[in-house]
């Protein structure tokens, strides 16, 4: 079966998230079912380099999905973004993908941006985009915080209950926190992630932002490695999957 | 009756537009319903800088208020903000009016941005605000055409057939074309525009983009002032109004 890469910008907010679940919409189920008429009319399979949660968005989502037949990779991005109407999914580029090249596990860094906007009156424009929080945050403060967050450490901290994974050992590349505006964008970046790992980063840097807890917190809570004790679950609509990055990209057009 | 300014964003997708039109929602209608409560239990009579039409957004819209009592511009922005729900209509600031200040007749300068996606794929994330055209734009070429319709003109052949202003006189202070990654934003400014001007010039500009009309071709057709032969009307999804200028600015709280 060919395997074919796709890049994939959605809008969270239809969906249960990227995975199939049964009596549920995913971006997944939009994509497979999309493909069926280029696949002998059956469904084709389909693996994404990050699974993300409802409500969270994609600018970069990298998709891998299995043809019976080959296909030229434009061809199959005009075909995916006719049949994917009217739902919020649309593949930007498609490729061959490399020799013995999987989305999920050739995959060696994922990057993600969270959006919190920071000011009294309720978002019009951004609303289902943004992490709306209106008392004061000082992003400074957050930045700082989160720079003792980076590199190799245990983060069971910051996992779900729900949390699969065998190991919460995982190394945090980047995790810059900034003011745009009446924005607080929050950029983070790993080889991996734990499940609900960034949304719970994001809600205990919350804390510090808000001057309730000392920029010293996260990483003590980091230490004690006790998911009950971390803050809030950034709620997901402020998430966005940005980019996955490959040691041999996959060639797009 | 004590005036007051608010400035105001929201998304035009669910709206008529900016005016009050029997059997239709608009954004008039959202504020003046909300500032009832605040008035005796009587819609608000409101009049905006710049009545925008269906489907245009509006970042910093400027409205003015009339209530038939005195209250705090704080206490003001934070109920309306809570009457408008759950229409996506935000009062970012409110203010006292000034002495003689009229939001639409002191209004010295009016900002808009234009912004079209160029690229093969469809919108997934930022659907209905922008205007997606798939074949390549020249925006070099565009923003030079752009440069010849700057100053004094009759702006006839911008109008739309049911603009009611007395004079197609205009003066165009700004008409920036600039790409930023797969879009192509125009951003103009004058002191005031015909109606559908903006979305007109825009329509213009792309035939020259897609390289169908050299870049005199804007200026001969301003020059021409017949209404009947600019580009077509760009849709209004792309359109968002930035900003209100004034020579006393509303103080802002």
């Amino acid at each position: 079966m060919p395997r074919y890469a796709l890049l994939v910008e959605y809008d969270g907010a239809p969906f249960v998230g990227w995975q199939r679940q049964a009596g549920s919409l995913s971006v997944q189920q939009v994509l497979e079912d999309a493909a069926a008429p280029l696949n002998g009319g059956q469904p084709a399979a389909t693996q994404a380099s990050g699974r993300t949660d409802a409500g969270v968005h994609a600018e970069g989502q990298v998709v891998q999905i299995e043809l019976s037949a080959e296909l030229e990779p434009l061809r199959l991005r005009e075909a995916l973004n006719f049949h994917t109407r009217p739902h919020p999914v649309s593949v930007l580029a498609a490729a061959r993908a490399p020799e013995g090249w999987s989305a999920r596990f050739s995959c060696t860094g994922r990057g993600y941006r969270y959006r919190i906007l920071n000011r009294r009156a309720r978002p019009a424009l951004e609303a289902g985009r943004v992490w709306h929080v209106q008392q004061p945050l000082d992003a400074a403060a957050m930045h700082a915080a989160a720079q003792s967050l980076l590199g190799r450490h245990d983060f069971s901290a910051f996992r779900a209950a729900a949390c699969q994974a065998k190991s919460a050992l995982r190394t945090l590349d980047r995790l810059d926190v900034a003011r745009l505006g009446d924005e607080v964008v929050v950029h983070t970046e790993a080889r991996s992630f734990l499940h609900h790992q960034v949304r719970n980063m994001v809600g205990t840097l919350l804390q510090v932002g808000l001057g309730r807890r000392p920029a010293s917190w996260p990483r003590r809570l980091l230490d004690g490695r006790d998911r009950t004790l971390a803050g809030q679950n950034a709620p997901p609509e402020g998430l966005t999957f940005l980019f996955a990055r490959y040691d041999t990209p996959p060639d797009w057009c």
